[in-house]
């Protein structure tokens, strides 16, 4: 790119020879200018246009630079009666030029961010829209266990990036840092990536950042969440008001999920609990079953789907009583039906309403 | 289909020529055959296998009906020396033959019930297994506005059945009647099928009809629901619990509805708000948004989203204290945020957990 200052922002032939090699043109306020230490700064050209550099320091600026890859060099025409710097400077056809390397490689694309929920993994529950933009995307960032489920959209030249599923902020930021270059970034969550995904902390690392809404552009898909494609494996558990619920505690008070678990109880949400399990939790939900057992029949039907639509994928329907008779763990959506709800050969099923029976 | 008393339904006769001639073979207990009334009984028959008709009492229960298109007739190899009915009975070669007709007509096939949710109805936003399902079927039933949306997506030979919106329980009934005369039948729905959608009121309708869970086989087909259409056109409000809450006190007391409003307010759940208004239903929206300010915020975000991803797509941020100033509609969700959300440059952001700072 070419960079200058702002008073030269519509000199012909600066615009005219971006426009013709495709360049983009910055320009920077010589109150900018002059904070920029440059190692040929002039007296002169501070007396006339309120900053002691423009070519040197408008190069470091733009390239983000501290170092000069060639300091200011003047080309001019071939003209004899000069005789002072200043008139160099005024001559027609005169031009001041320094080059300063960027960090960065250039690009003039503008990056671009897509949040794409994967849903439960099984090419046939991604979204067309998903899948497009998995497979426009330059690079692909992602838990690698939700890498390796959509590995047949990814294409030969993107920058695959699967990182462990603990470097959640990370991700975000390297996707951010890729699109901030100019790249087309897909970060990908299995799932709804706005429930429980990486599209929220995107969006949180972008604010911290200080982000303008636009640039890079996000763009958000949803894909089928685990609550939906774990009710669909055994019937119509969420057909009244339900409610999600995580048990992880990483980010979240206990206190503030046990008013939940309470609120969820007694108010009769069908519900569907996130992150029942790990290897370093394990009370929790001993916790919440003994709360739902205080305002609903032990008999309440329950369904425990572990890995839906994969090849593991594994059912149990049992009832609140006996929630803790199933192995349970990350990977498994625990869905607790409300008052109404019902087991019926083998299926779950929860009435519309509150005024027929069933 | 050839039908027959049970103890009949090993002979090899009646086994080669239904496998033969691809014919289904109902067999009925003898309990059941003597309770249909025929036009020609036997007392010998009665003797002999304990009902007064096996032919005509198997073809009038095979064909659920109540009249014979031929009565019982005898066929047997020319034989001369028989000199009574029983030897006629016993005789090798000899075979009693009725035919009744069925009011419906015939198939092998086992009938399915597709139960599939098409999203908010952009085709990108709808699963590939929803697309196949829908395109697989014999008949597609639905909300004739849901059909329109998936229009491309209809053959040319496929029953189409587009009913008003009220008939939901009518549209089930059909499906299922449509299924048992062997038909692979798609119930449409919008957003996923298995909330507030058709799947629970199908699955309902075949429960009250004794259903055995299999004939006909049902599969669930999740799709976008209408909460995370609204939510991925505005950021990420459903990053942390949340909850789901229809409006509609049509088959549920308001009082059940306004307990679990404020459930959701006092616990600090992301809250969606489904059917929050109709023609005939416009106060509700009020007491919601009354019972939310004792618990959050006046500038809690709100979103308020109308057709997302369709053509008359319409996207309002506002907060809970302006609620009520947009224009809200049966096409709309509305999503609240928790103490948490936040908004910035246009996007509706919910941190994932409470011991951060956005």
């Amino acid at each position: 790119g070419i960079a200058t200052i702002d008073i030269k922002a519509d000199e012909v032939g600066i615009v005219e020879l971006c426009r013709d090699r495709q360049l983009p043109l910055h320009t920077f306020p010589s109150q900018l200018l002059r904070t920029i230490s440059v190692p040929n700064p002039s007296a002169i050209v501070d007396a006339e246009v309120g900053t002691p550099s423009v070519a040197e320091a408008a190069a470091l600026s733009a390239a983000k630079s501290q170092t000069l890859l060639v300091p200011k060099q003047i080309f001019r025409f071939p003209i004899e009666n000069f005789d002072s710097q200043l008139e160099i400077q005024n001559q027609k056809g005169a031009v001041t030029i320094a080059i300063a390397s960027s960090a960065q490689e250039y690009s003039d694309r503008t990056g671009k961010l897509l949040l794409v929920g994967t849903g439960p993994g099984e090419l046939n529950q991604i979204t067309p829209a998903a899948s497009s933009a998995i497979s426009s995307a330059d690079a692909v960032i992602g838990y690698s266990l939700y890498i390796q489920l959509i590995d047949s959209l990814l294409q030969p030249h993107q920058i695959i990036e699967a990182l462990p599923i603990t470097q959640e902020r990370q991700r975000a930021q390297r996707a951010i840092e890729l699109a901030n270059r100019g790249l087309t970034v897909a970060v990908v969550s299995s799932g709804d990536c706005g429930i429980y995904g990486m599209a929220g902390l995107v969006l949180e690392e972008l604010h911290s950042q200080g982000w303008d809404g636009a640039t890079p552009n996000v763009e958000i898909f949803p894909g089928i969440s685990a609550l939906q494609a774990a009710a669909s494996r055994v019937g119509t558990p969420l057909m009244h008001d339900f409610c999600a619920i995580s048990l992880s505690d990483l980010l979240t008070p206990w206190e503030a999920i046990e008013k939940r678990l309470v609120a969820a109880a007694a108010a009769d949400f069908v519900t569907a609990i996130y992150n029942p399990r790990s290897q370093t939790r394990v009370q929790q939900l001993t916790i919440a079953k003994d709360i739902f057992l205080k305002y609903r029949h032990p008999n309440t039907p329950v369904a425990i789907v572990r890995s839906a639509y994969r090849q593991d994928e594994q059912i149990h329907l049992t009832t609140l009583e006996k929630l803790l008779d199933v192995p349970v763990d990350m990977l498994t959506t625990v869905l607790i039906g409300n008052q109404s709800t019902r087991t019926h050969a083998n299926w779950m099923i929860t009435p519309r309403g509150y005024f027929g029976t069933m």
